[in-house]
């Protein structure tokens, strides 16, 4: 009984990923280059996508966001639509995290052919999304310092699927009881090497690093 | 095909509901009040639970605490253990939340009779744990500033179905562009006349307040 159920959950992963790849194989085709943005609710995923929207502006790179909730609301969706830039939301419908199907979808309503990057804005949480391929080149997440420097000890399956990470708010350092070491101690035992900025989308600390770091991988039109 | 598919996940639910009725009788036999414990990662969880049992130290409650992780850490049950108090960890095996099969499971490894207080640290999540009673008395939620003053409005679920709200690390509003109206005015669509605590366990600041509201609901033994 119990290996049966463990085929059919075999069989659905699988499914998921052939879609992540046909997803991978159109985003290729279109010349974009696209990014699974990953963390817990309120670690700065729309900031951070905004602050690169803004650090952008005069470089004509075109920029489109996929924008994940479990909700129908348009409040992330609407902020980047106001920065100039196409934006689909996707309502999970209460699921917790996006799959290679809500991709497939959404990539139909978006202005594929004219992105440089494509960014995948996912349901806020540590657990669920680390366990779905999207079809996406880099996964990257963006923990978020009043969150504690425990996390990576905590949520390990999130951490060695990372391409990199982010560490946000960093302008809030000062009042908080955060361990950077313990912090990277935790994530270099995970993924070791795993390529990191520390940022602040408030400040726009940082921003540049990682800027350097996202132009390299855009092939402009 | 799909009103069959509703069915079992109908079925499915009750078992838990009815698992969880069990909990709360269990748990009413032994003349304990419950809660379950709920945020996004980093909210300030476990911290809020060490005030609580530190606040409360000369008053002779007595208070278990089940920690709900998805990885097998110990960090957080470590700390209830340090501060005087029984606890039991619940690896989750990746799941998003807890439910009430657990909680049974987890009442065993606990001295139930002898509680005051039994505390549920539930999977640090906005979205599944939601869906799932586990058989306590109450649902808590503890929103973090830091998080973002739009979190009602993307997470509808969680806060339609709480009974007390704490708004944590208040001592950062200085420092965030928190608007607290606007969060307030989404819970209050969501879960009219919400009994809401704004606290800093860092600071104290609060904690009485959410101590009275307890102390009215706890039989000493």
């Amino acid at each position: 009984m119990s290996e049966k159920r463990i085929k059919i959950i075999e069989n659905i992963l699988n499914a998921n990923d052939q879609i992540a790849l046909k997803n991978r194989q159109r985003i290729n085709k279109a010349g974009a280059y696209s990014i699974n943005l990953m963390a817990s609710p309120g670690a700065g995923k729309t900031s951070f996508i905004l602050a690169t929207i803004n650090s952008l502006l005069n470089e004509n790179i075109q920029i489109g966001v996929i924008e994940g909730d479990t909700a129908p609301v348009t409040i992330d969706s609407d902020k980047i639509s106001a920065a100039g830039m196409p934006a689909v939301q996707v309502n999970t419908g209460g699921q917790c995290h996006l799959d290679s199907v809500m991709i497939e979808n959404a990539l139909d309503q978006l202005p594929l052919e004219d992105l440089d990057l494509l960014v995948v804005e996912n349901v806020g949480n540590l657990i669920c999304p680390a366990a779905f391929k999207l079809g996406t080149h880099s996964n990257i997440l963006i923990a978020s310092v009043p969150e504690g420097d425990d996390k990576p000890y905590k949520y390990p399956n999130i951490y060695r699927g990372l391409d990199v990470l982010i560490i946000n708010k960093i302008d809030l350092l000062p009042y908080l009881d955060f361990d950077m070491d313990y912090f990277r101690k935790g994530v270099e035992m995970l993924n070791p090497g795993l390529q990191t900025f520390a940022v602040s989308c408030k400040t726009n600390q940082g921003i540049e690093d990682w800027l350097s770091w996202l132009r390299l991988r855009i092939s402009k039109k």
